[in-house]
C-alpha cells in the first residue's frame, strides 16, 4: 500500500530510520561500556523492543504495570522507572512473572508498600533509590537522604538494593550548551556515590539517561546504564536541541488537507487528538509539529481533529486532498494516541503493528 | 468500589452531575425551540449517546467516521462534522447504515469526493455548507461562495442540500463578554440566510453552537439545531468561562500522590498522557486542571505520567498514597487518553463502560 492510500490520521515509522537509531544508541553504550535499557513509554510496542533487545539492550524501562505486563514477553529484566503506590499497581509489578524486576522509588512509603507486594507475591523485586538532581519532578533531595533510603530497601527481605537512578530531564538546552548541567549532576552524583560506598551500599547499577543528554552520556561520571525513550524514533525537539538529524526522525504523523476554504492556510485532519499539544522546549521553534519534506511548514494552531498549517515562510499552497508527513514535537504523545503503527519501507507501507502497552 | 480501590490513574463521572447536564441541555433547547444534536466527540460512549438521545436530542454529531460507525447503533440521524476528504474516509461514511447521514463540508473537492462515494454506496448523503463566521478554521467565507457550494451540493444526484453549519468555537471570552461576537455572528449568519434563500435554496437547518455559547443559542437569530460536546461533563474551562457550575463538572482524573521528595511539591500519577496539555482560553487560570474539592490546588507542570501540585495557595500537605480528583482543563482530550470510564454515584462505583468510539 502506498502512502496516498492510507487512511488518516496515521502514524508511519520509516524502518530503515528507526533499524539506524536502534543501531546507533547501542553502537554508543558499547563503544563507552554503559548498558543500554530503552524505555518503552516512546514506542509501547513489542515489534519495536524486539529489535532493541537483538541489538544488544540488557532489558527494558516502563513507566505503568501495562508496559511491563505486556514487555516482559519480550524481556526477562524489567525495570519499573515509577513508584507504583497504590496498591492496585505494586501488586501488577510484583505480579510480574519477568525474572528480574526492579522499581525506582523515592520514599519509605512506596519502599514499604512495594516491600508488601512482594512479599505478598512471594518474589524478590530490585530497588533502585531514585535521586534528584536537578530536574525537581521525583527523587530524594541528597545523598544521606538517599543512603537511608537505601539502607530501608536493603533491610526489607522481599526487596535487593539494586543502585541508584536519576533523570536528566531537566538538560533541555541545546547540545552545545549542556556543559554545565552536566557537570552539576555529575558533581551530586559522585557525591552519593561516595556515600553510598562509605555506607556499605555500593550501588551495583547508576541509571541514568534521557535523549537530548544521550550522546553525552559518558561525560558523566559513575553512570554506568541509561534509560533513552525517544531515541528510537526521535522528533522536532530532539532536532531542534541537536540530539538527532532532522533526518533521524523516523515517526510522521500523515494527514490530509481537507480544507484552505479561509485564505492563507490550510487545515489538515490532524489535531490535539493526533498531534498532542507539546511545544518545543530548550531550542526555539514555533507550532506543533514540522513538515517533514518542508520543515519551514508549521502546524501553527489546532483544534482536537484540526490542525492549521503556517504557510507563511513557504511558497507552498496545498490543494485538498494533499498528502502531508508531519514530525511531531513530542513523540511520546502521539504514540500515546494512536493503537496502531503503520511500518514503511522507501514509501511502502510493508508492515502494521498495535501499539500493544497503550492504556492502563 | 470505593474511589481509593479503584486503580489510578483513571477518569471517574459523577453520574449524578451528568445526568442533571444531559437534562439541562435538553429542557433549554426545548425551551427554546431549537434541535439539540449533541457532539459525541467528548464522551465518545453509546452509554453516554443513548441518554442524550433519550432525553431528546434530534440525532448525534461526530467528527471521525470511527465516532459515526459506533454511534449508528444509538442513533438513525447522524451528522459527521468534518469533511471525509480522503477516499476511504469518504467510503466509510458513505457505507454507514444509519438511514440519515449528513456532512459539512466546504470545499467543491469535498462535496466532489463525498458525491463520488455516495453513488458508489447506492444512497444520498446530505450536505450542510460549512460557512466561517469568525473562527477563520474552516468554512467558506462569505454568502455568495457558500450559496455557490449549497448549488453544487443541490446539483449532484447522491447529495442533498440540508441546510448550513458553522462552529462559533471562536467566542471564547467569558459568557457576560460575549455580547459583541454574537451579534457579529447574528448579522453574518442573517446575511448568508438571506442569499440562500433568494438563491432557492432556503436551508433546512442552520447548525451551530459550542459548549461556551450554549446558553446564549436562542440570541443567534436563525439558528435552528446546536451541536454541544463538553456540556455533557464539563470542565474547568467551561467553568471559568461562566458556562457551567464548578458543581457541574461531572469527570474528574483519579490520581494518587506518588511522591513528595521535592520540598513544596506533591506529584500524582497524572500528566500529559492522562491529562493533555490543554491551556484555559478565554479565562485567566493558570495550570492544566485543579483538584475538585481544592480548585486552589492546580496541576502546574507535567512529564507524560506525572503532574506537579502547585501547593502554594493552599495549606494542605498530601501524603504519598492519597488520592486526589483533578478537574480537567478541557475534557474531550482526556476522554480521548483512556479506553474506560468508570461510573459513580455518591463516591461509590456503580458501573463501568468502554470509550468504544475511541481510535480511528
Amino acid at each position: 500500500m502506498l502512502l496516498p492510500e492510507i487512511q488518516t490520521p496515521a502514524i508511519v515509522v520509516d524502518l530503515d530510520r528507526m533499524d539506524a537509531n536502534i543501531r546507533r544508541a547501542a553502537e554508543y553504550t558499547r563503544q563507552h561500556g554503559l548498558a543500554l535499557r530503552p524505555h518503552v513509554k516512546t514506542h509501547k510496542s513489542p515489534r519495536v523492543a524486539r529489535l532493541q533487545m537483538a541489538a544488544g539492550a540488557v532489558g527494558l524501562t516502563c513507566a505503568t504495570p501495562r508496559e511491563a505486563e505486556v514487555m516482559q514477553d519480550v524481556a526477562d529484566d524489567l525495570l519499573v522507572a515509577y513508584p507504583p503506590v497504590d496498591p492496585g499497581r505494586a501488586m501488577r509489578v510484583a505480579s510480574l512473572t519477568a525474572p528480574r524486576v526492579t522499581v525506582a522509588l523515592d520514599s519509605a512509603e512506596a519502599i514499604a508498600r512495594m516491600g508488601e507486594a512482594a512479599r505478598a507475591a512471594g518474589r524478590v523485586v530490585g530497588v533502585y533509590i531514585e535521586m534528584d538532581l536537578g530536574m525537581h519532578r521525583v527523587g530524594v533531595t541528597g545523598a544521606d537522604a538517599a543512603v537511608a533510603l537505601g539502607r530501608v530497601a536493603a533491610d526489607t527481605p522481599s526487596l535487593e538494593f539494586s543502585g541508584l537512578a536519576f533523570y536528566p530531564g531537566h538538560v533541555r538546552q541545546a547540545v552545545p550548551e549542556q556543559d554545565a548541567a552536566l557537570r552539576e549532576i555529575s558533581d551530586a552524583l559522585g557525591a552519593a556515590i561516595d556515600a553510598f560506598e562509605r555506607a556499605g551500599l555500593k550501588p551495583p547499577v547508576v541509571s541514568g539517561g534521557s535523549t537530548p543528554t544521550l550522546w553525552r552520556s559518558h561525560e558523566i561520571a559513575g553512570v554506568t546504564e541509561i534509560r533513552p525513550g525517544t531515541s528510537v524514533y526521535n522528533d522536532r525537539t530532539t532536532a531542534a536541541v541537536g540530539a538527532c538529524a532532522w533526518e533521524d526522525c523516523a515517526l510522521t504523523v500523515l494527514a490530509t488537507v481537507v480544507s484552505t476554504a479561509v485564505p492563507g492556510q490550510a487545515v489538515i485532519d490532524a489535531g490535539t487528538k493526533s498531534l498532542g499539544r507539546e511545544p518545543i522546549r530548550g531550542a526555539a521553534g514555533e507550532g506543533f509539529g514540522a513538515l517533514l519534506d518542508r520543515s519551514e511548514v508549521t502546524v501553527r494552531t489546532m483544534s482536537e481533529e484540526h490542525g492549521i498549517l503556517d504557510l507563511s515562510r513557504s511558497d507552498w499552497r496545498p490543494r485538498v486532498g494533499d498528502r502531508v508527513r508531519v514530525v511531531p514535537n513530542h513523540v511520546c504523545i502521539v504514540v500515546h494516541l494512536f493503537d496502531e503503527v503503520i511500518g514503511m519501507r522507501e514509501g511502502v507501507q510493508v508492515e502494521r503493528w498495535p501499539v500493544a502497552a497503550r492504556g492502563r
